[in-house]
């Protein structure tokens, strides 16, 4: 077999088969297949796309690219959620100990974030003494333990794709379905849970920026997850505009803590009730209404709140911030942007607010950066909010006040104003099971 | 400007402005862009494909990679000749000495070959003692004095397309009209000619298959020729069939010099004579005809092979073999190649030809390797002729026994024999000026 002749019948249009696949993914993350001949098949996935037989095969091999984790030692049934990303988004912080609370076991392995702001182990790093690497036994005893544990992703879990994403960062080979397919699950599926959510976002802040595109890429997910015998289901959320109000890793944790607490954003407690009914509705704990109306007692009743606390402290983390967010260290400057004329907030462009925040120091732009983690946005007006000229409609937060120039033109720029009121959109769009 | 975003446009189908193909080219062989983002763009390239605008700049810029040629020494118009190249073309070493017999001067930088059989360097090296490397001084008084000079093409010359070429030879973008046509034409115009006759070969044994892709290939280069201010034409020639009964270094070397000794296989004399004509047209020696009467009298009266001896002293060769081709190295063994079946021969597989000769050791798979240069091929029957059952159709020549078997049975997969006499069809099918 020759990488010359893959690379030729994928620039073809023709379907490669599992073993040109498998061979293709082992030299690369051998040494035997060069960069170059990497990224011309890359761009010829991206021109030819690949079916879902190949993708799955694609998955597969990343998969197995490197050490497969045991969960086997966890009690009960093993639940993840996995979102594909988006501005803003710290529904894992509440989703996963919100769950756990109920019966079942989420052992989450999560990453950092690049661009935008940082991912779930850069914010659960504002909680302070916080500890994202646990050995494989502590974090499996957290996990039978606490229910919950959420630590880092390990260096040996699908190497493939580490390699491979660098690869398209760099080529114009990153928004590829067959790709991100691949990727994400490649990783997921490399852990070992029983049941699976999916919260693929649509619109500004996302890979995928219609419902349609997002629809294709939940199902190509959910089909995958199948052949891979997992339970799994694949929700699209909106994300043309950010959940909540914060964006930057301590004033999301921050929010994450208050929705907990039962006094979140309205959008945000919605999304976060729906993503834990639907894992515990999998994972076979009774109907999605059922498992909703227990997720409501169990925020109600703060024991939700009690697990993250709890998981805060298996994870060696202060958790007297827990019940009073005001111990969470503040941002060195605060600047209100104010509206610059009248009307609604028509519409607003998530991925610059994304930007916005990376101006101010909450995310990075390499792997090497550090992050500013009181950095970010407070928003004070979302899409559909009517303003006045000079009414606050953001606080932006950074430790560098020379940072707040940029970042208000750059969020400015990403808000809309107009004289009409624009029409809602409903926060889940379509459920793929 | 970033190599990223250059990649991006192509991949979504956009033109590339002059700059951007430019600083391209300009990093790629400065070492600031690394193979993998050029294989990236190389492959886009190939399936979005370039316009003649963009194809022209490509080309350009891959002629101003290096030291261009200076022609100002020489007297006279300077007139070149090029092929995509076939199987058993021995044109040049015929149609060079023969145009410029009749007054025009031929500075002629010729490759090497790989694949299929040696290219003209490699052939003109069967002479003995025969120099391809001249200095540019002795090259330049070579083209004045005796009106052609044959060299191999020196290292600096358009160095961005030897380093892409070996890229594309990997990566699977090789067969790209917009690639090949800046390949071809971006160390031609590297080169100071005023006229250049274009042979574009199509049919089994070529880059285009097909008559209709041969013309596109064809027009592009003519068009990008005229945007240099060079005179340019191109014809479409037969590459269905090999050229003449000679395929290998000597052998062919034998059979072009019998040709300007007036007993040269039709087929090839016919080319050879529209080739010269048109070369002598575009240089104002003419019309087509008067040009053509003439190179027919430079053949009968033995100025044209005069011409080719004495191109071969002032390169230092031992011209008695132009007078006596028996006095050239033979092959130490040779084996009959007879037919399987009656009928008529009524294709032939060019290509698979030319990877007879390779077996026979007439060609190199890598730069590296030496060439046998007394091995090849000489036809008996060829399309459209009539064969008996054990008649021979070929002799097979090798100085290595053991490589005759694979090489048989090669020749007789590429040879078909039906019991209908083919059509024929022109050898000259289109002419592109």
């Amino acid at each position: 077999m020759r990488m010359f002749d893959i690379i030729r019948k994928k620039r073809d249009g023709e379907e490669l088969s599992s073993e040109e696949i498998k061979f293709f993914i082992n030299g690369y993350v051998g040494g035997e297949i060069p960069d170059y001949q990497a990224s011309a098949l890359l761009m010829a996935v991206y021109l030819r796309g690949m079916s879902t037989r190949e993708t799955a095969d694609l998955t597969f091999a990343i998969r197995d690219s490197g050490a497969r984790l045991d969960f086997s030692a966890i009690d009960g049934v093993r639940v993840d959620k996995h979102s594909t990303g988006g501005v803003g988004d710290k529904t894992s912080l509440i989703v996963a100990p919100l769950a756990a609370t109920l019966g079942v076991k989420v052992a989450k392995m999560s990453g950092r974030g690049l661009g935008h702001t940082g991912g779930t182990i850069d914010k659960l790093e504002s909680i302070p003494d916080f500890k994202t690497s646990l050995s494989t036994e502590d974090f499996l005893k957290t996990v039978n333990e606490v229910g919950v544990c959420i630590v880092g992703q390990s260096h040996d879990l699908a190497p493939a794709d580490k390699k491979l994403y660098a690869l398209r960062d760099v080529t114009a080979t990153i928004d590829s379905l067959p790709l991100i397919v691949s990727s994400i699950m490649g990783k997921k599926l490399a852990a070992d849970d029983d049941c699976i959510v999916l919260d693929v976002k649509t619109g500004s802040g996302s890979f995928t920026k219609t419902v349609e595109d997002s629809r294709k890429l939940a199902q190509t997910m959910v089909d995958i997850g199948k052949r891979a015998d997992k339970k799994i289901m694949a929700l699209i959320t909106d994300m043309d505009k950010p959940l909540g109000f914060a964006i930057g890793n301590t004033l999301e944790v921050i929010e994450a803590i208050e929705t907990l607490n039962g006094k979140g954003p309205a959008d945000l407690t919605e999304i976060c009730l729906t993503l834990a009914s639907n894992m515990l509705f999998l994972a076979g704990k009774g109907s999605v209404t059922e498992c909703r109306k227990a997720c409501e007692r169990a925020i109600s009743d703060g024991s939700a709140l009690e697990t993250f606390a709890a998981m805060v402290r298996a994870q060696g983390g202060d958790d007297s911030v827990v019940y009073d967010t005001a111990k969470f260290e503040k941002a060195k400057y605060s600047l209100a942007v104010t509206a610059e004329k009248s009307g609604y907030i028509s519409r607003v462009d998530t991925e610059g607010y994304g930007i916005t925040s990376l101006l101010l120091g909450a995310g990075r732009n390499t792997k090497e950066e550090s992050i500013d983690l009181s950095a970010g946005i407070i928003l004070k007006k979302k899409t559909g909010d009517k303003v006045e000229t000079g009414e606050e409609i953001a606080v932006l937060y950074t430790s560098d006040e020379s940072k707040f120039e940029p970042a208000k033109k750059r969020f400015l720029q990403s808000t809309f104003i107009s004289q009409e009121q624009p029409e809602d959109r409903p926060l889940v769009l379509d459920i793929i099971k």
